[in-house]
């Protein structure tokens, strides 16, 4: 992509030029665009919650995301990366679900998304509950067919349907294989645990040739070398990148809607996304945040870095 | 109605035999019955909150109500009301919603009412958002046929859609008007305030002929002379009685999703109710809720002891 | 009283010389002492809440209190009063109870009162539960014979026994009665309100000549005029003042462990306790504030207000 | 003031377009302009908290207020007023204070102002401490000349110094006027109460000719009257109008970090801006919000609907 | 044990019947019965929190963990097991304690567990404060005789007496010791730490041969060697897991109310616990939640997972 | 330092004479000194929180860290350390910072440190926002000179300004080091990480020959080798303890003002205290705690501990 001149990208707007705590709350106060025209990446919000099981929530977590994201600068200072020396980018607000149907949601959604892509640009979506990511996937698709998946999240969401519904929180990967949106060959649900309505939950996963990284094989361990390995089967697909905060344990991220204990920790989560670093990045989302529940708005806090970080290893991005 | 004997009622759980903390908590630790057989009252809940347009969390308030509610005693102080003398009442838990759709959730609960009122049992609901009165209306119209409705309120409710919607927790008493549920000459909404779409939304309900008391018209004033008309009014009509919690002034009902400011108070929320007493109630709810924004409990407690004073006034209740 | 000069009159440490979310906080930042000695009047905290029936955290109370407290200035804007130009005044500190034995802890708070009342000094006492109020009333009445009570409450705590106990926060002035602590024909329990075990629960309170004013009788109405009969009906008798912090509504007093909703405003219990100006006030309390229940703090402000407002109608104090 | 059509007039983004809680976080989600330029009002916020001499936390409350005002309409209810079918308006965002020096902040926050009083804009001020109010009203002053002044608070905030400085938020309008910013004979200040460093803190606002309302002759009183004395007296002088929340009872706003007990009711706060109509006015603010100590968000929500009622009383506001 | 067949096993209420927030809040939404007969298993409530020295709150805990529990599913997806196929389990709701006397609560609970116990039940815990174990363990004696424990926790709970009492939160293992509950030879006291009275604190429970882990033995480790060694040294010895919930530490419980830092992780905290499977379990309990001190929920939400993973390791459990 | 006799020694208030909720909450409820004459360390607060760029609240964390700190015992369970039986200790109070005038305080705070360092008192001190450790270490180096310096933190706080000042939180380590307070050959920056204002933000310090062990070197890492290098470095330097709490992940300490995800273990954090044992500390803070994000109190009650701990580690205290 050819662009007249570094001067023209975006910046976040700076603490000394405005405090941190002023201002409007755009993710990372970058400038909010009206659509995706001229980006290489944007931030867009999805503040559905019907799709949640659970404690509700989610709808606020776009808004509360962006403000907790105002105490973010610039520069990378674990890995160097200079997002906004390299790419183009800007906030372009939400989505307009439907907050009183779901399944209509889904189709607005993709609707969306399938304009984001057109621009060219690569959607890092501040969710919303993990429905979103059903009809984010079927606008990959569209553009990009079956993609490979690393999906960090307590639960493998591959129900058949929740209550009879086929459309919900914990439905979207069973879905998307339904729809041929993934790769089966490349995809990697890690974190997975807790209890279940059957023994053999996550078995359907590893029926579709899916690798399923229960947290309990990542107690105490780097997740470097986990990612080297998906690393290496991923290979030049494009891939999509999908973190349920719950992913994490409860400890690192409370303000969640169904929270599991014994997950991950925010050095494996960050390890993960790093670790992305080199792939063919197309899409990228952190879901299931709740800020009713989260009374520091840390919680929020860690899912802006969340995206922030996959921001860093977007294709194209250069380290200092 | 015949009862065996008046050892036979149901008592909520006393102090004495279980510290309040204590126990399962179902509404003032009455027992829990499997449906409204035999009951003349129940209390049941209905937990949805997915017609909310703002803040969500409704989900939660029957049990949080439930669990605030464990600290009411079984007689009125005020009132001498001594309804666990005079009527069989349990709590019937809650209404299976579809959390995932809202209009198959209207016909769930529509049928439910249906099994309760054909036991010849007086429902008063735990709310869930404002749209469950809409499928409850349906329920009690088939039985008693169209009701006069006293509606307690920050907003009059009756959008003709809301984000192109027909249900949704703005719309319930549209809805109901146009299916012929209300009795037009005998509803009353009373609190209603704040900002509006067009300056004549409140227009629509007076030219049905409804009496509308806009919470300006309540500031400083007992409310005691209203009900006397109001009671006037509806003589000997069976009356339904819908109190969304967000009528009172948030200072009193802070956990609520759309706050209004300038509501009534308490003691006039207290002086509605009780100002029923003599009127043919058919049923009641207190609706609109929300947990996660309550951070005493204080809201689910006051919605627990409206539900209380509604029990207080139904046909058949003595006092003491 | 004699003292040997103004100056050596303690005064609250001020705004100006520490800002005031600094210091120790002792009770609006005065001297702390190690007893009554040489104090017309003192501020002491009894750290008990194993007398609460429902919610428990009235034991931080007088810690809480204290730290609000240190928003105060020595003089009352609205009345004039000049309690540290008039008085000697300090914190001496907490009681220390046995917090694992209820009954073992009245004999240490009776004897701790017996020891401040020895030298002449008016307690203001920073509850606890409402069952510290029977020890106290123990100590008063060795020094002063009985007494006049004004009691605000929702509640008229005279039960005979709670679950079987006789010792608790619902019986103390049942306890009072009976051993003469009171004088029965100036008893007033005021804000009495909301549910109880029996119809006639007031009754008993009426039974004994004391004056009952229940919450209703107060709506919309100025207290003065009660407040000119008390005084009238009390005259220069020795009188204690219980202002139970839940005889407020929780609108005004969310933090506290038995809430009873329809109470009264906080302008009645400010004009209650400036009612009291010109009697002979021999101690005073506030009772059952619940910290963990109040998440601003600001029910801990009302209870330092309103004790404050307790020091400046206290015998001897001027207005300027 | 002519303007080409109404049409081109700013509307606040309604739920039917974007869900209440989605979208970019403006002031009532209203457009974001870069300066004052062709408005004529705008909402400004000063994110200043390092004049607090008690809780800081005032800094957020210009995103708070933002964040809660998504939930409000167009129109006034109860008034009937259409602001935005009659006025130009927009958000501009915050002044960009130096949040370490107060001194310095006070010259910036001077310098916007005389920025978009040169516009011919109204501003209405999302404070920020009361600080914030005296570099406005020298704004002012220079556009204007000296005005009058209704000023709602628990404190006159007139303090000559405090902890020897002169800027402070307990300062403001004792430099207001000596520096000749108000016409002393139309200054009004309603809702004084509470503690003071001496009993006639607040006679030196009567020795300057103004007009002082103690909150305790507001007690249980419409200040409909006081009002129509208000704007006799003032007649067509220009006029600005500084709401300090916690000029309310901390029933109604908890959120504050002075929090005075006995204020005023959100009825009467609503009565005075209301009251205000047909005024000339030429500012507003509400300002001493500090939402770390507002778990539920209302008292956000309350301070962004007073801003919202001065809205509807600029002059020019049509009604329907 | 013998039972006619697998279907009349109760099952937790699934989210496909009911949404998760909806419904009577018992443990795992298990059916409520009266007492344990015919049980294999029950949850039993003991609501008690006068036992505490610092925080109280642990009354609600009961209440609160049954909330948080509505969120567990059936079958554990990390070990397999199947308790709900494997035995007959219910919630028989909460012991009535006597809240205002410590001394009698601990009768009451002995007497209610040697009932328990005479249906061959396994009773699992929902504390209330450590004090509860004593009089469970008394209980148990009686039935086992002397049992082994594995107890996790911050502290060693076996001082002499606090403030003179033998009956608090931390003396429950002295007195066990004294009355010959424990079989010395296989008490293992883990996560021990912070501070103490005095420096050989935990040494008593090495000179009664107990074997003591301090936390700081752990940081870093996995537990499952030391968990290989405790089952060697048990062997099949009747044993008793007792779960103070501040063995955890802070970051992953911080609803406590006695917290230490540096504690242990939620992994080993798991490690434990599925570490006891093959073990004669014949009781446990989580204590010393405090739900007050848990914005979130998730503290509740951690011990109904615990309690959940002590169902999966009792004897007769079976993997799928 | 010759003492008369060991039971002169300050001793905090136990549990066993006062409930840990009662009393004057000083730190470890020690006794409160007017200042530090006859102590050889003592604890210090210093309220101040204007130098902090994003939330602020750090001005309540002296008073929260004294509250949170009564749960202590004399005695280190881990360690063996009792300082109590080694060094004369107390609490000194706070120093009375200018709120309004962040430059005027920073000599406030140098010049309160001169004193306490005249009387040979090691300061201990509970910040307040990390600008308060610059003038610290004036008065430090006023004394010793140059000191060696172990730093705590997620950010290096080397700015040259912010906003374009030279005195605030982001920029002390900056101004110690023109001034020539700190001995470069011996300073150790542990925990950076997150975003930067440009890439190379921590090699102004690694060019200074400073020591930055940026968060992720810590991952998974004992730092136990860590602190073994860094002793053999400083050797017998005077030594500087600078602790911001953010060092440490929120999980562990999540109130506070400028939370980065992915920072230190609590256990990490207690390695380094203590691993600093046998050096010549002569200062130590524990800054940036924000009560009002702090929900449960533990990020305090984290504080508390570490302040202990440095009291533990200082030279001339003994193990038991």
């Amino acid at each position: 992509m050819k662009r007249p001149s570094d001067q023209t990208l975006n910046q976040p707007l700076g603490g000394n030029q405005m405090p941190r705590f002023g201002g409007i709350a755009s993710m990372m106060r970058l400038p909010v665009h009206e659509d995706a025209k001229g980006l290489d990446a944007c931030f867009v919000g999805v503040p559905l919650d019907i799709g949640t099981s659970n404690r509700s929530g989610a709808r606020f977590a776009p808004r509360s995301i962006r403000a907790e994201s105002c105490l973010l600068r610039p520069y990378n200072m674990a890995t160097g990366a200079a997002p906004f020396d390299s790419l183009q980018v800007a906030d372009i607000g939400d989505v307009a679900i439907n907050t009183f149907d779901l399944k209509k949601s889904i189709d607005i959604i993709e609707s969306a998304y399938n304009d984001i892509l057109s621009h060219g640009c690569i959607p890092l979506t501040l969710g919303g509950d993990h429905t979103v990511t059903y009809p984010i996937l079927k606008a990959i698709k569209a553009k990009y067919g079956p993609v490979a998946l690393v999906h960090i999240d307590a639960h493998a969401d591959i129900n058949d349907d929740m209550f009879g519904e086929r459309i919900a929180h914990g439905t979207p990967f069973r879905r998307a294989h339904e729809e041929g949106l993934l790769d089966s060959s490349a995809v990697f649900q890690i974190g997975l645990r807790g209890t279940g309505y059957s023994p053999d939950d996550f078995n359907w996963s590893r029926s579709q040739g899916w690798t399923i990284v229960q947290a309990e094989e990542c107690w105490g361990q780097s997740l470097k070398p986990l990612m080297r390995e998906i690393r290496k089967q991923i290979g030049n697909r494009p891939i999509y990148l999908s973190f349920d905060i719950d992913g994490l344990d409860p400890a690192f991220a409370p303000g969640t809607g169904t929270p599991e204990i014994g997950g991950l920790t925010i050095w494996q989560g960050l390890e993960i996304i790093r670790g992305c670093s080199g792939l063919n990045l197309v899409g990228g989302d952190v879901v299931e945040v709740s800020p009713p529940y989260d009374s520091s708005g840390n919680t929020s806090l860690v899912a802006a870095n969340l995206l922030y970080e996959m921001l860093c290893v977007l294709p194209g991005v250069q380290s200092k």
